[in-house]
């Protein structure tokens, strides 16, 4: 394995956030837009053992999202929130609900770093309205749907 | 002076979050719509000193919004950001940024609580990215605009 492609999610030791951290073999404006294009987001974004359908998808500053996660077994999980802020190739600041804890917000934030030859550093960061939410979110398995989302990312940039 | 109707504006001990404590001589419902309604909410977010114009305004779950205050200098302060969630008369969940320093994003939360007689308490939550930043908008004369914005406001639902 490459360790340069591993994903890191930490906890941040004085706020409570989510630090995730990953490296990809594509330059950012092709991270950005496998980020914004609905046709190619569904195909990365999360676990492989679920299906993404948008009920939303308004990739600008200002605009709404909202979509569904499906499994084998048919249940179906909802997510929605707002795009707060997009600069293309650059960064996106998004909010983020599990409807199924809907008095949970975060707000998320994505900064794509470019890198020597042609490959992109992204941040991320998901900061919980408290350290209890935070550690709630950090032990969800969340990180299945992280690490396995990058990964399928990854099969898309190449 | 009223007590009751003083604004509290305080740190949290523990995350980088702004508090505010707000009554109202009013009923949720009232001191919702002044928030929604942007017939109204011109008359009163802000200083007197400032005219606020709105050049975006969604107030639905996943809107946006993007509104300036000039004061008579004539120097303009734009602010933009989202509509996470509203669920009308209780609850608004949105971001907030002030264009001039654009790196900054706040999530908000403000919470009507039913008091007895018809009254109301706000209860606002602006959380921050970072301690520092916290501090910087608790300084910036923020305090000015709230606690003059909220008198105002109580002028409309008189």
């Amino acid at each position: 394995m490459n360790t340069a492609l591993a994903t890191r999610i930490e906890a941040d030791p004085t706020v409570p956030a989510i630090r995730i951290t990953r490296e990809f073999d594509a330059p950012p404006s092709a991270v950005y837009r496998a980020h914004v294009d609905p046709e190619l987001v569904v195909q990365w974004l999360g676990p492989r053992r679920l299906t993404m359908t948008l009920q939303r998808w308004e990739p600008e500053t200002g605009g709404g999202y909202r979509y569904t996660h499906v499994g084998e077994d048919g249940v179906e999980h909802h997510f929605f929130g707002s795009f707060h802020e997009l600069r293309p190739d650059e960064r996106i600041v998004q909010t983020f609900t599990y409807a199924g804890f809907p008095e949970g917000v975060a707000l998320e934030t994505m900064t794509l770093v470019p890198l020597p030859d042609g490959r992109t550093r992204l941040e991320g960061f998901s900061l919980c309205d408290s350290f209890e939410a935070r550690d709630g979110m950090l032990h969800s398995g969340m990180d299945e749907g992280v690490v396995e989302g990058y990964e399928r990312l990854d099969e898309i940039l190449s």
